[in-house]
């Protein structure tokens, strides 16, 4: 019994839709309701640092099983997962892509649950959206992890204002007035005054986020001869820091050579004239004899 | 802080695409790597009741959660959700919809597995890729669904002939090889002849997949002055029979209907001739006074 | 020589998205500058009428040259092509059929205009924007061709008052002005009382724009043997009539019939109890024996 | 009368699809059926020299008209635009850069017809389409002309054979079987021997192809105080030279730097320590002091 007639449903009707080569790719992932669902599990406020620890969880395990991704970084209820410009995964396909992300991610989710949260049942299936974005170029996917290490950073120092006044016996209503027009330097004083607080004190991981990527681990080890040698192996890293522009220094390097890493070849290529390319932190020299 | 420096990342790089309007919206969900996933938890062969029960509770949840699903169809470890045709879920952007879906689902996958499978851990995460197609009319998504049932059939008629002949001793090559270009009728007669089984009498669980839909369920209940007045409410069915252009009759024209019954008054009313239309099976009559 | 090298920028970066199957395809032309354009040119105002038999040239030549166009509607500098439904003109890619019309139709404009305008220099190239839109079904594209002939009314109905006004002796200002807030009923009351002017008399053409499309055409022509036999063909029309929901009856149920013909055999298919169609105007009478 | 009625067919059913940001936009042109058009009009074969000098014409006109397009290269009925990374021309909407690229040169081709052939009367409507494509960075804009440029080679080289062949008394089918499987050289040679040709003496225009794009152009004017001055002004440029990887040096530079000039900014931008940037053909030396 053949299945020709109606197959031409799939063959005239299905699309798929391949994301632009040489592109960036992000997936970003969002809880959906997760203002009620946070509530329902009462998650600590500001932050819940084992919900935090969870998302971390399914991060990492989102760099294990997808070689592509090159860098996750995530904030609150939110994941940003990028590919590297030149992945092939699944051809690019932007459903494939988006779908086994997103579907991962949920399910690593609440397979984790139990042992991060061994007391608390899940008493309704926690579920994220997905959305594919492409940056075509090495300044616009930095902007990009900028953009939401701001919002990261905007979103939880009022957070942890707002709640602090809430717990201090302001109604939510009288705390949001408070804060309404309030710059980031007036936060801080109101921290530092009203409860003797110093925002800077505060988990890095609360204040800069959860960056996922891979790190270079040397390692010395003998060979067959007895002879130390150097091996160097990938392990993933998760890191609280400052990406913004990746002009970070010194012992945070890696987080942003994982990126560089990957575009320091592609931006070589099409010069000869470029002798050799070193990089550190968020800059790279191009040598060129002159 | 504002965040305006970076925020035309989003700005210019993120679109909303949505799906064409007036269309029927099939999201159909597919269990990702679901041959290795079901060797490692030793589901039964060629059918395991369990796991079909798992991918039907999940059904139901998302026609409990998504009111605009009108209609799902499933089979194995696939899953089409049929969207009506005017829906305007998330304005019909594709890529809400298509993750929140696969998200949801997946979701309920995990925490259910318990339920369904008390002495089996859950050793990986199961996760599915979705895709989002749409169909104009409903003569095509009428074919689409006949498309996956006739697909089912095939399959699962296959897959019962190559179990029965494995079990009896054979390797699997070799059962392939006594296959290969058997008609539907060859293989109803092998079961018959080999095994002593009529292929008709295997679960219509197995042979014709599931249909979940809402059916509308009357009851006669009293009124404040106590006379019996009858309620009709919609109750979510799941059933076993043939959808394939909805030419059934008697007992299951409930399946067709949640269909027909969203599109019947799209199609009278652009013709004010029609006086009135009344429907059965797969059926509309739309009757002219002439 | 081989160019292998280099092709990978059209296998990886070229795309040839299809509109999607079974809708009607509209391709809407716009004059680009023609504000500037039909003074340059000396155009009469509110119309022109050589003008506009020029763009109805453009419009014929398109459906002689593009069989699947069935049907074509315009005003002022604009004209909108209907392909059928089922078209697989160029497999229904959307940057081909696009390119294609426009260029077409561009190219009998400037090679036409010397016939039309035999006194008058093209002075600068004439160039038109072009954009491909899909319709699901018949409500659809009806209420788009009554969506452009309601525009085609609003406009020239302002547009004859304000002329009117300017050539009277008021400036452009002033026009405007008198005409802010103004009615239907209000214009047709000033064109009554300050003109003398029934709104009614101005030209079909300039009220209700432009329908092109195939007329069957009955010829009695002689056979063989010298009996009288019937011959139909299919003969190109324009027509200045209302096509608002193809409402109309009497003679010009033709130009509602090239869209109607195209699209009651797709109604009729899936219904197996439908006996006869027959069709009148804007509606079809599916007869069905009870 | 207000059209809101039937609005909900544009605000519903019309996409603005842009094309992605930072990406280098080409739009590509392409004869239609201009094989049986350059018969019609008795074009000269292996190549039409005036045929090709109005396509010049035609693309020399676009950069005119269209500040944002940076570079064109064309050969036989064919030609590219390449609009500059960052252009927001029409906020990048496909269909109207599409649309209106294809209806311009379209317009110009036909009314310059005239002046190019005054003694060939136009004898059909000559029409073409078009495709958009994006390139994300310098590499693969590059490789994208680099393309055509290998295929006007190619076509070139064979056609100058195979109609010397066909002249010299061969049918079409004796010459296309003589030219089977022979390579770049063989076919040099084989215009050496028997027809005592250089293929490196032919016309560079039938060679290379054509490249139009802006020079700059110095001038020494006097200033109001009668002191000689320096003036650049961007000047038109048809040339007919190599722009493979834009390898060339010497007099040619222009071709490339209209290219390189504006991406140059752009890749100092991300980098501080880069000191200053210079550019040569090709090739640009970021300095950076160390």
């Amino acid at each position: 019994m053949a299945n020709s007639q109606y197959e031409y449903v799939k063959r005239e009707f299905e699309f798929d839709r391949r994301l632009p080569p040489s592109n960036w790719i992000v997936v970003r992932i969002d809880g959906c309701h997760f203002h009620r669902f946070s509530k329902t599990h009462a998650f600590e406020k500001p932050n819940d640092e084992n919900a935090l620890r969870l998302m971390e969880t399914c991060a990492t395990a989102m760099l294990k099983k997808f070689p592509d991704i090159v860098f996750a970084y995530g904030a609150s209820d939110e994941y940003s997962f990028v590919f590297r410009e030149q992945t092939e995964f699944y051809n690019r396909r932007e459903s494939k892509i988006l779908s086994l992300c997103v579907s991962y991610f949920t399910s690593v989710y609440v397979m984790k649950w139990k042992k991060i949260f061994p007391n608390k049942e899940l008493k309704e299936p926690p579920y994220f959206d997905a959305r594919a974005v492409c940056y075509p170029n090495l300044k616009t996917i930095r902007d990009y992890l900028a953009w939401r290490q701001v919002d990261c950073h905007i979103n939880n120092q009022y957070n942890t204002c707002f709640w602090m006044l809430v717990k201090s016996g302001k109604s939510e209503q009288e705390a949001q007035l408070s804060l309404k027009g309030t710059s980031s330097k007036d936060k801080n004083e109101l921290l530092a005054q009203q409860f003797q607080m110093n925002y800077d004190d505060e988990l890095a991981m609360f204040r800069k986020g959860s960056s996922v990527y891979r790190e270079k681990e040397g390692k010395v080890v003998k060979n067959d001869y007895g002879d130390p040698i150097k091996r160097t192996r990938p392990i993933l890293t998760v890191a609280h820091v400052d990406i913004i522009g990746f002009s970070f220094d010194k012992p945070n390097d890696a987080v942003a050579l994982s990126l560089m890493n990957e575009s320091a070849s592609l931006m070589i290529e099409p010069y000869p004239d470029i002798a050799f390319g070193y990089g550190f932190g968020s800059e790279y020299r191009y040598v060129v004899p002159i």
